[in-house]
């Protein structure tokens, strides 16, 4: 039968690694050699003298069967590792599987074990676990199905992200994670500080922070956006794309104390530009892939939601409705519904407001824009009052069908008396963001912008439904382990 | 002369937003129309009936000239606000230049000025400005030649990583920024917390988190190669792009609080694969941002250092030198060079020393490698003694001529005995970090990786001395403002 061979090296120059279980499972043909690593997830010992182990290496959902005969020099005793978990290098020929579930499978010649995973204790055998189980072994989830298949779409939506703004000339901006500017929700704010001890104690007893790190009381930011501004304002079109953070004490499956954010800010850009940008960019990125993670969507769409494509779907196939907020409010009012919460202009959309809009009446995205000035933040542009003497704001949030809102953006108040005012009337004091005003002091532009977070769109397209299972390791209340 | 016409509105859809100052300066035609937006870099105006306005809108180093006629209707009028600093939208014909300095410049038919910015006021003018100057107005500083030109490269460098690993398969993996390992740098951690005032101090002063939003003592992380451990021994090579931190109370150039670290992590990798990775990436990614940022490039060459061609051919041309610690300290010694630190085996090389051996001895890049245990982390992995019984591990760090290290990487310790071993030597609980552990318990392999700073490459790249000019927005000791 098989030749005694020498067990390939367990380690490959990273320039010249050879194919993956992916691009052996499209391309490899009957009669090709193939060396591949990877880790064991399931063994299983026929008595025709094979034993089958399908290998998985991350590089897709499908693993590759192997082959082993029996026949191997000392098989029994060199075999014995392999089980569950176990990580195994293998060299063979690729050969036309009997098998209806894969094209080729690798009849090996040889192999090794560089590392076992003990049957009795390893913590992921073969059967089903719940996300909740597997949140509690972070370090090893990334080994099953699921987990494998977000990572791969959640690092595909990431560079797609990045490709659709470079592809646009758009510069990425490192804005600042710890900051100073305390003018957002200061409440949600965690505190950065490298004093220790007694002289943490003391500054914190007194509320004084200046012989601390930076002189002053520092936190993480909750948002890169004021500072996307300026590089808008000075240099064109920028993104950010890095972590950001909430110290909101929320145990639910819709919040995390850090994620990542993407916030692209362009100059010259009036609301409706926002608007396009905001509807190009969820298109693109849901589409990109759909198109480059076929294998992994198909598993979500089968296993975690079966109305998933329905959902891309509409995103896909519709342009986006584009409705006043006023407008929203009388559709709402009109629509003869019984809702749990009042529809009142000046009050912000609830839940089954926005789920009316995108499922029962448009059945499809809905950008609802010009919110009213009372329910948003101090940068956005203020609109003339309307008839009735309302004021309303250049805001815009894009509502999805199941999901909600995705994005979130403006266009900013680029006329610095407004904003001024606008800040004093939020009790915002002008001369703590002093360089933010300044932005509009010297060069003023109009200008816009949004704000999404990664994992809700990891989440759009996955049908993940805990935000904790779409980030590798999520931060919330209680949770800072691995 | 120039017939009345309508100015061009202030702001256009991001989706079709018309040529760039770069996209014109390239490839424009005399006879073309073309609108422009941007900012005032100069103004000066002839006898002849002409104003010469300088625009840049960040799509590159190079201004446009506008050439505007003194007839259209009420200049003066209108005109009066057009000083260095202000916004500006123009429309016009391209015309062939008079001018030596470009090609093509534009005859403005209208125009309009979303802002201005008064000349007594205007923090940047023309002249030049320290670079310590401009720090202090970071909201402006990108509206300068030289850190517009670093924004652009810091973007391309930055894009250019993402492509480098993207093409070969790898994940992009979101590390956590907020983590409670403590096995690195205690000291230089800065502390993360939700609790204020007198709960916060009575934390501070017990050492006692567990009131704390994560149950214990949390801050920000100095790495996230631990969590990219993770996923490469689950899903193949990974590397992360992200923010890390410093508490450490260093006012030096070369010092940060907060900066972003590139760190990739590969399976079934040795020290060699890895010193292949670490060339390819550094080579690779220089060329790319050589090739794709010339103007800026050639900015940098002319005004900034003069030797930074020479310094990035030797990266180019060359295969870097691979040397053993324990040959690098041979000559060093036999050198006859008179060092102000003495050489000795088991010391860490000194800027002295890696100069002498990248400037003077080999005269291009260095990868020196497997250095004592004694000046290494836990992590690396272990090597035989040699014949005078010297442990030392599997590390390695990339030195390169005039700027230094660059790249710092090692071989994993994949043994799960050695690795407790080595943490218990160090004063680490292997407890504390269970979860990498077991990494090596289930499933373990050879892995190797490494880390680089971004802002060191943007340094190589561009010949700026001090890194707080390579950032955005800097983080300093007393410093976190914008």
């Amino acid at each position: 039968m098989s030749a005694p061979s020498t067990a390939p090296p367990a380690t490959v120059s990273p320039l010249s690694p050879g194919p993956t279980v992916a691009a052996l499972l499209a391309d490899a043909q009957p009669g090709d050699s193939a060396v591949v690593r990877g880790w064991v997830r399931t063994r299983r010992d026929s008595k025709a003298g094979l034993s089958f182990v399908e290998l998985n290496d991350g590089s897709c959902l499908s693993n590759l069967q192997l082959v082993l005969p029996h026949d191997l020099p000392d098989f029994a005793e060199r075999a014995t590792p392999i089980t569950t978990g176990a990580s195994l290098v293998a060299t063979g020929e690729i050969v036309a599987s009997q098998g209806k579930n894969q094209r080729v499978e690798l009849r090996v010649s040889d192999f090794a074990v560089p590392g076992g995973a003990d049957p009795d204790r390893y913590p992921l055998q073969k059967k089903r676990h719940s996300f909740e189980y597997l949140r509690e072994i972070a370090h090893l989830r990334p080994r099953s199905n699921t987990f494998g298949a977000v990572a791969r779409v959640r690092n595909r939506l990431s560079h797609a992200i990045h490709e659709f703004f470079q592809d646009r000339g758009f510069l990425w901006a490192h804005t600042p994670i710890i900051t100073t500017n305390d003018c957002e929700g200061a409440g949600e704010v965690f505190t950065v500080t490298a004093l220790q001890a007694a002289k943490l104690a003391e500054a914190a007893a007194g509320g004084d922070f200046v012989r601390d790190f930076f002189g002053k009381h520092a936190g993480l930011t909750v948002s890169g956006q004021l500072e996307a501004e300026v590089y808008a304002t000075s240099l064109g079109p920028t993104y950010t794309f890095g972590p950001t953070f909430r110290a909101e004490n929320s145990n639910t499956p819709r919040h995390l104390a850090e994620f990542w954010m993407i916030e692209p800010e362009v100059p010259f850009c009036d609301l409706e530009g926002d608007m396009d940008l905001a509807e190009a960019f969820v298109k693109t990125t849901v589409a990109e892939v759909r198109a480059r993670c076929e294998e992994d969507m198909a598993f979500f769409a089968q296993r975690i939601d079966k109305t998933l494509p329905q959902t891309l779907d509409a995103i896909a196939d519709h342009a986006f409705v584009r409705l006043p907020y006023t407008e929203a409010i009388d559709l709402l009012k009109s629509s003869g519904e019984s809702f749990e919460y009042p529809v009142e202009w000046g009050h912000d959309l609830q839940t089954e407001h926005e789920r009316f809009l995108t499922e029962t009446h448009f059945k499809r995205p809905v950008i609802v824009h010009d919110y009213p000035v009372g329910i948003k933040p101090f940068y956005m542009r203020v609109n003339e009052p309307d008839e009735q003497g309302r004021e309303t704001v250049r805001a815009m949030d894009v509502l999805v069908p199941r999901v909600g809102e995705i994005v979130g953006g403006s266009q900013r108040e680029e006329r610095e008396d407004v904003l001024v005012a606008r800040m004093k009337a939020q009790g915002i004091d002008p001369a703590s963001l002093w360089w933010y005003v300044e932005l509009r002091t010297y060069g003023s532009v109009p200008h816009a912008g949004f704000g999404l977070g990664l994992e809700r769109l990891v989440q759009l397209v996955t049908g993940m439904q805990n935000v904790r299972d779409v980030i590798p390791f999520p931060r919330t209340p209680g949770h800072a382990e691995f």
